[in-house]
């Protein structure tokens, strides 16, 4: 059950999109693994060729909002498209709508100086570079973000930054050139005040790529999830983002939207999956029937088909809730999608992997690899227990003040 | 994350039937238990004092759609109030919107004739009868109606009913003066003519309310789940509804409104389960800490407000999707709705009686009596697994006539 | 998968049990509930023909452990036939081995007085009196024993008693003469040394037995769950149980067997919820096909397969671990077995009702109330959260002294 | 709780077992991912030194049962040490009992001829080379041995094999020189005699292994699950084992054992992840907490504990069935452990991930890849589905002939 899309251009894009990934990005899928298998760390040319072909056709940078650019898509629009991108490993990237480059190209246009747009977001907004965004550390519990202990100093007109950076995504890239970094700049400051935002070119000498993370067996080439390492980084003051102590708050803004899209993504992961259980269904027989015609496997397409309208309804609600309310009171909301959403994508996917037999966890089809992504996303941004409290929280608001009325 | 009713006269009657509820219904749920314990199989005058408070106030047969009246609720505007109402086993009936009362005053509008109406529609809108629907038969699968076997037989102008029946909701209360009873009446017919369905005055002779059916310990009173048996029973030809053979279809139509309605019912019942489970987490201490403190009530309650959450966007959907393109394109939304919403009512309720102790399986809480009515409905009206092979078909088929395309 | 009994003792009494369940049991049901029906709250005389009947072919008071007879069955003997008289909820009192009683016997044997065992022990033994067990109270968290709030005060030569109880099984029961209640004789004492356990007559003035509780609708006469108040009830010194201050003594050394018990019964009446699923597949046809046939069913039998043998062999175990070790070394065990026997009940038992249909939730099959039972005794004697952290307490033990090796 | 193995000489095994993996295995491990990350396709030096070390202590090759081996171990005996080895990816090799060389080593010594014995069996028994199992084949659904296709046709003294097979485990591996293939002689005899088990020097012409296929991102080098093609092979007709017809007969009594090792080892991966889990927790704090203090984290240690102890009872009570009955009478028990096993083991590492934060899903824990390998072994050696069939099909013949007593 998909609600049509909310306005007439998003339904438009939606068609246009989905056409291109029939056309282009699917295809693509095989030579991008050829290529990247052929040379690890650099960037696979089929990918370069997928993205100026979207850009031609327009079908480009469609995440900024209309807080952003003129003619934005709100994040109800732009929602049904991450879906449909989010089909493909290669599907965001090619329309220069993927993570963490969103959601730094974002908080650039929203924060940074005439000099940091003209030198970073220009070339993001162009896709002719990368970015990543050096925030979890492999030291301290980063799910509460005050935890993050990297030192950002003042030394005269420059900072020195020290600390050790993991799961930084996309940092393995040669194409990547510049770090949002998140950093403790005043330790005995108010809590929600102590941290800093800063941009570290990647080639500044003492930042040390250090090696790749691999995410069940994946490395994520040549996009890669870095261990990084900074050892007396020096940068200009000028690249700290809006001001010295706003990391929190701008590592906050980011979250929102951020988590719609990746929600979106997994329920383009999940549709993409239940197509692949139900097409090996039909076409492979067992035991004298279409494996099909067995009731478990039609008890699974239902729970998978229930599963998955019933998240993308919520991550719609969300996406509407942020339009017409803001982050702050949308924040149950994301925070539930956050949770519903890899859990979901995860009982969906390990049910096409069964369907699908011994191939199924194999480099022969997408599941395996789409059911490592989906479970790290239970982890990554916080784990479903951080978003369970703030569900449970908000729930439980209700009912502290008034006096209790215990049986209900 | 409720949305905000479809229309302002929708939110206008959530308003005053939530104050409704809260003023006169809850309070009159200890009235309505002491009254029935009293005398088993009477009719409660508190309820009778409820239906006439809410007619007074025009919260009246508000589930009658467009088709039948003209200012009639959208079933997308009419939802949201089901699921007030169902907060109380009282509600739907004190404003005279429970089953089986109101798929026979749309049965009986639609397809009854001029007679048929004057006589057993207009008390039932007044609220002064009520009726029930003999459908199922304990000696076949119901679930599939076209394996019903009572007999309707025509011998000159009177046709002679034979068979039993039972779960017929309804037939214990004295007030229950009809039955639209479902029979076959040509049995050689095609397979989906094969059916009538046709009025039997409760009074007529030979109709036997044979014994009182348990569910979970209780009978439901003045309710009532009845089996019924029918020995020779005669009522006029102009009796039938609708005509010959038009049982079937008359069932079906039936079925699309009533799943929706009964499952915001459950939503409803499945919201005030999680504010009781809050409320006593909030207001009991055990091990030193309010219940509200440990890690996996929070747990619980998170999990709850996800899932309560997500089917009412689903059955929000199913309700639009209906009105909008009928029962036919709905139903696999439908289906949905009818497997999502008891099952996550019941890990609701399961879970809320966990956090009231012992109390929660008393009569001390409304929980117990609440978990028996939804696990019943995992398997009044079609057991989950009939609706989740109606999803599954639908899903399939989108792939069984393309050529399969094995690896996604 | 069932082992052999431990013993060949135990054999033979497992099939002299199994044999009497057939002959006699099971047929006695039906009377049993009829004659229930007709008197709510008097012995129903098929069960003192039930009870006459198994003392006369010695299957009798075979609960009782090697240390208070000489030829006593060990818990590893005993636990198999527990599991045969389980599976009717008429089995356990037939062969007088029923809760509370058995453990108000034991109790009394290891702790009572002669002249206690006079009066009390030897009626109990002979099956002309029944007992019940004061314990749980409506006002604290009673799954903390030292929660306990009914005060036990020294006048003179007497104990005064005030207070109230709930969930008092068998106090509902004429043939219920006395209660062994826990209360607080010592609120300044050292934590474990606050409680005394004494012996009550149920016909001392100031015992008023409130009300009955039901369980989901069933009010389980006449046996009974009731709420007992304690209003200044005087009681001889001499009825106090083995002392002063030795009531949290006592209450744990009922436990061990107690659960072990409870998890056998449970066991079978899990065991019987399978058959009647496994006998209503093979005789039942929906959709042209025996439900047998359906995959999801076959699906159900088999989890419920494993499910119980798992439980089964870590009863049994629990079982072996106290028998060899005393209740203290198996107290990991005990915990695990009285989490994982209900929960694993409640899940056969619900897909039993589903294969039944409509059915199942009446009382036309043992299934709803056994449902009921067992739902309860996730409560009973401790929630399963309580259990579950004394799991975790003794898991987590082993890593807490030692020094963390945090990457396994 | 682990029962005390079964006899002395298996409590002094598993002791000395124990005491060798902690001394030499677990830190062998970083040193094996570097040699072979060096050098994919090669054999790690480290692994041969274990071996040499294990054989000097005499453990070594304790899989071989009594009836081929004087002092061979019983599986009741041998079950618990291969839980201990399990609990590490080199642990099996380590001490030569690791699959798929066991199954080969047994088939080898029960059906071979003195010189297939005097050429194939000795150095696998010594360790000096290994082999593999051509079974499975990716065109037809494996799980029913008598779809396989793989054509066995004799040609004069030879015979002359075609076709595909793949998940031919350890075929990567340069140490390992003989296949054992089933393959289909005589395509029209009946149908449990259509099939032959054959000797294939991986050297012989036309052997061509094809590609390794990947467990998620893991390829499980050296050993490696290759797909290899057989084109033309021609191999003389001594090396048929046993006699043609006789493949079926074969691979069924490689089950049995296998399935006991595999889901013992499962045991032992599963034992370590939750001691990984709780090592994380009590070392690691999130919002001012240690995790082992947050109630879903006790939640969880105390599922694992439960559900680790209850497969392990059963796979020991499926070992004693084997050791007293044999594989036929067992074979309900080896189904269920086949199934409980890797479910009991998928959900136990999948919590232990979730503790472990982002560095769960990466390489510096071992949970991940134990993840991979113990989501393959649902569909190795037949899916779920086709274990939960026989158990169900079992369970159900118990009423299938006598006349059915519907309700219970």
């Amino acid at each position: 059950m998909t609600p049509a899309p909310a306005t007439a251009r998003a339904a438009d894009l939606a068609r246009r999109i989905a056409a291109f990934m029939e056309a282009h990005v699917y295809p693509a899928e095989a030579v991008f693994e050829r290529q990247v298998d052929g040379a690890r760390w650099k960037p696979a040319p089929v990918m370069e060729e997928l993205k100026a072909r979207a850009r031609a056709q327009g079908l480009w940078n469609l995440f900024l909002p209309p807080s952003e650019r003129p003619d934005g898509l709100t994040n109800l629009e732009y929602a049904p498209l991450c879906e449909i991108m989010g089909r493909s490993p290669l599907g965001p990237e090619a329309f220069n709508c993927s993570a963490p480059d969103t959601g730094n190209m974002e908080t650039l246009a929203r924060h940074g100086s005439a000099a940091q747009k003209e030198q970073w977001l220009n070339p993001l907004l162009d896709g002719t570079m990368r970015s990543c965004f050096a925030m979890t550390e492999p030291d301290v519990a980063s799910s509460d973000a005050t935890n993050i202990r990297t030192e950002i100093r003042r030394v005269g007109d420059h900072y020195v930054i020290n600390g050790r950076k993991w799961w930084t995504s996309g940092a393995m890239d040669p194409r990547c050139r510049i770090a949002l970094l998140m950093g403790r700049s005043d330790p005995d400051g108010p809590r929600h005040r102590r941290h800093s935002m800063i941009l570290v070119p990647m080639a500044t000498p003492g930042v040390t790529v250090a090696r790749p993370l691999t995410v069940f067996g994946y490395d994520d080439a040549p996009h890669g999830h870095a261990e990084v390492a900074f050892e007396d980084v020096r940068v200009p003051v000028s690249n700290i983002l809006a001001g010295e102590g706003r990391g929190f708050e701008i590592a906050q803004s980011r979250l929102g939207p951020g988590r719609v899209h990746h929600c979106m993504r997994l329920i383009g992961v999940a549709e993409r999956a239940l197509e692949t259980m139900c097409r090996r269904a039909v076409s492979r027989t067992t035991f004298g029937r279409a494996i099909a015609d067995h009731g478990v496997t039609r008890h699974w397409i239902a729970e998978s088909r229930m599963e998955i309208d019933q998240v993308r309804l919520l991550t719609l609600e969300a996406a509407r809730a942020m339009d017409e309310h803001g982050y702050k009171a949308a924040r149950a909301a994301i925070a539930m999608i956050k949770v519903a959403a890899p859990n979901m994508a995860q009982k969906v996917i390990d049910r096409a992997i069964q369907v699908c037999g011994g191939g199924g966890v194999s480099q022969d089809f997408h599941l395996a690899y789409a059911y490592a992504r989906t479970r790290a996303l239970r982890l990554a941004d916080g784990p479903d227990e951080v978003h369970r409290e703030t569900i449970a929280k908000l729930e439980l608001a209700r009912y502290q003040n008034p006096p209790p009325r215990p049986n209900g």
